[in-house]
């Protein structure tokens, strides 16, 4: 070899060996952070208790408090650096006694159907509201029927979840309006209260709940609203094709009380070089009362949760500060999550990056990012690594609600993207439960969180260019 | 522009044209194919009526017999080509009265467990078989003990499935010979019977049943062999530690009974240009007896036939001979596979492409391809069509045990690949049913494998270049 060529190829050759090296070393932390979730989970476990120990944790109750106390103390156990409660106030709505409802096709024959109060919906009166029924699709559809064809009646919502697109949430994004906004919009027009098709894909019993609002409207205007089960929705419109004159009765008593104190629970492994960088993993703790929340978002917590623990089982010490936050009151308010971000806010805390997982406990597939394109670049380049794992969706778009009010300009948000198939099929109802959710999806989440994590911990986000204006 | 340049140019357009409206076509095909499959399925319906209707479908078993008529006539309905039935004699294995077991570590104090006879088994003596137990997890382990420790006893092949690896069927393979080899390999050592470990990742009850094997063993040397539920495993393993001179009992009265007849269920739309080059869909209509075989493998019955409705409502009529085939006896045998591919053979029918699918009903994630390098390539430029229905996994591997015999060194096997987390939690016991198949899911994997379908009968097979012996 030539002398002078020598030094240049042993630079080389120590460049491409360190270059080697590093790539290798991310892929055996990733190896053994699979291998540790698969072998030495916890998730399943504390999940097992979240769900069967203390149930449906809807803000502002027993259980949610009783879901911040266990899950507080299970991250004492893990030794982080620190582990605090973050008070917040949150509204505190009671569904009651159990609602019930029927169609009188027939006057004196009932058939009874399925339903369930929506989230922050009005009671009924104490003795029930029986009225005729208007179906309708759409907002504009209600708007062309008018006061005249509305008036005293029940609107009844019943655009169904749009079966051909490939992601549920597409097609849950296509109908929740009808659920959150559907009493606000039929007491525009005098309806007596609002019935909406449950935000389901599957035909079955189960009805659905899930928050509502009456925006501003004045307390004596506000309507009852409750969710039908798919199956009572179909039937309820085949009768109404034959008999537009049918009756529908519903009965509900929930309420809504004074706001009530409760926390965000958050853990912490302070950064060895970057301590005021942070990392940020988190679900929301609260969820629905039909079933045990399981899968939304028992999941989504207990995922967190571990993958702080799988980076100190796998010997990872982080760099920057990695944060697990447990948020109050996702359903039915967001204030765990506002109350987090405007206390980051004024402690200046600088969040590089928040990842949230919110869509239940299957088989992950990847992220949803909301990213510059420098930072997608860089998360583009690292995709390889998970392939081993069969993680291959790594596409630009939304991340979480817990973790949205953290955006800024430079930072990255994401969201964990599992199959989404059977989603909606247990969302916001009683067949949310525990053994809906599988073992090893569990853990293979985790895992895909924890791998994610690491990368940006070691690498860190890159700056972002400015658009710079257009010259000429 | 320059008149020298402008043909060429618009030569180069109109190449560039075609090609671009040649993608968007086979675009806008996995379209209308996935759209169909989602709005206007029959694949749900099909299996409910083989799951509940039917049910277990056993070589041999009158469900079985069943089975085929109520197949033939669905395809009959869907006006194809030619329907037909093809003979084959088959096993006929029954199970005979529900297995009891128990252990018994303190003299009179029975603990009972959850066993079922292995598929093949003889039956233990009318009393039952009742010995001490010798636990082992390798053939190597079990050799070294010897006949002088094994005699007379019950072995006890208790190695689990490997829980790090992410792909569960090779977990699978990894375990599988205890079941199949398990009563061969102990009878060398003058055993008295055989329990074996249930083949299943998950710690629950259901004992998992399947296929043994005792090879050309003598009958009166043949030993009976039982599958034990994993929780139960666990249980008798924890008890033998404490107490190795426990008793274990068990009975069980199945019986290997004279060969039958029964047959392949065969549809086919004949091609329109080269009905001599034959694409085959199949999946097998016998199952296992304890469930329905919902997933394994009514899902592959039901989707492959969908495959065949699919393309008639997608429009699409194909060059090429498209053959479903619902193979008879791949459980416990491979009796209809085998008779398949000789038929095929001496009718010189050149079967180009062959897809199965018997991995379960869950969210398909792509194909293993047996395949020539060539080939490969030609799947791989499809792979982007593929991309918007989050199909990703196109790799190099097995195909499934029914195409198997098709293969010659031009042509192209394939399997499909569903989401593998929660097979074996079902795989060949009482919890293998129709509820546990999810209708999109199900769905998608009818829609995945139509694609693949029409792309091979779109593009055929590319030729594959024999490898050059290396020259010095």
């Amino acid at each position: 070899m030539n002398t002078l060529i020598k030094p240049i190829a042993s630079m080389f050759f120590l460049f491409y060996l360190g270059f080697e090296l590093q790539a290798q070393t991310d892929e055996k932390v990733l190896e053994t952070i699979y291998k540790t979730a698969l072998t030495n989970g916890q998730s399943y476990q504390w999940l097992d208790h979240l769900s069967n120990k203390i149930g449906g944790r809807l803000s502002g109750s027993e259980n949610a408090e009783l879901a911040v106390q266990y899950t507080k103390s299970e991250l004492e156990e893990m030794g982080l650096d620190k582990v605090w409660l973050q008070p917040v106030m949150v509204p505190k709505w009671v569904r009651g006694l159990q609602e019930y409802a029927y169609i009188e096709s027939v006057p004196g024959e009932q058939m009874a159907v399925n339903i369930c109060a929506l989230g922050g919906s009005v009671a009924t009166p104490g003795n029930g509201l029986k009225a005729a029924v208007v179906e309708v699709k759409t907002f504009e559809e209600l708007a062309a029927l008018g006061t005249e064809a509305i008036q005293g009646k029940i609107v009844f919502f019943n655009r169904p979840m749009q079966p051909d697109l490939i992601q549920t949430f597409d097609s849950y994004g296509g109908c929740v309006d009808q659920r959150y906004a559907g009493a606000m919009e039929a007491a525009k027009y005098k309806a007596a209260g609002v019935i909406v098709r449950s935000v389901n894909l599957r035909l079955d019993d189960y009805p659905h709940t899930g928050s509502m609002s009456y925006g501003d409207m004045p307390v004596e205007q506000r309507i009852p609203s409750a969710a039908i089960s798919t199956n009572d929705a179909e039937k309820l419109s085949a009768l109404l094709a034959d008999n537009p004159n049918l009756q529908f009765y519903f009965k509900q008593s929930c309420q809504q009380l004074p706001d009530v104190q409760s926390y965000n629970v958050i853990g912490e492994i302070t950064g060895s070089e970057f301590p005021n960088e942070f990392i940020l993993v988190g679900g929301h703790l609260d969820s629905w009362d039909l079933g045990d929340g399981a899968h939304d978002d028992g999941a989504g917590v207990v995922q967190s949760m571990e993958v702080l623990r799988l980076m100190k089982l796998s010997g990872i010490k982080p760099k920057r500060s990695l944060r697990v936050v447990l948020f109050m009151n996702e359903e039915n308010g967001l204030r765990g999550a506002t109350k987090y971000a405007e206390e980051a806010k004024r402690n200046g805390e600088n969040h590089i990056f928040a990842l949230e997982s919110d869509a239940g406990g299957f088989t992950p597939r990847g992220f949803s990012f909301q990213a510059g394109d420098n930072n997608y670049a860089q998360i583009l380049s690292w995709q390889s690594l998970f392939k081993p794992y069969l993680i291959h969706y790594f596409e630009k778009g939304g991340s979480g609600a817990d973790v949205g009010p953290l955006k800024s300009d430079t930072n990255v948000l994401a969201g964990l993207r599992p199959d989404s198939q059977r989603y909606f099929d247990h969302h916001h109802a009683a067949i949310d439960t525990f053994e809906h959710v599988n073992k090893r999806e569990l853990e293979l989440g985790a895992a895909t969180m924890t791998a994610l994590v690491y990368l940006f911990d070691k690498y860190g986000i890159v700056k972002e260019e400015r658009l710079k204006p257009v010259m000429d």
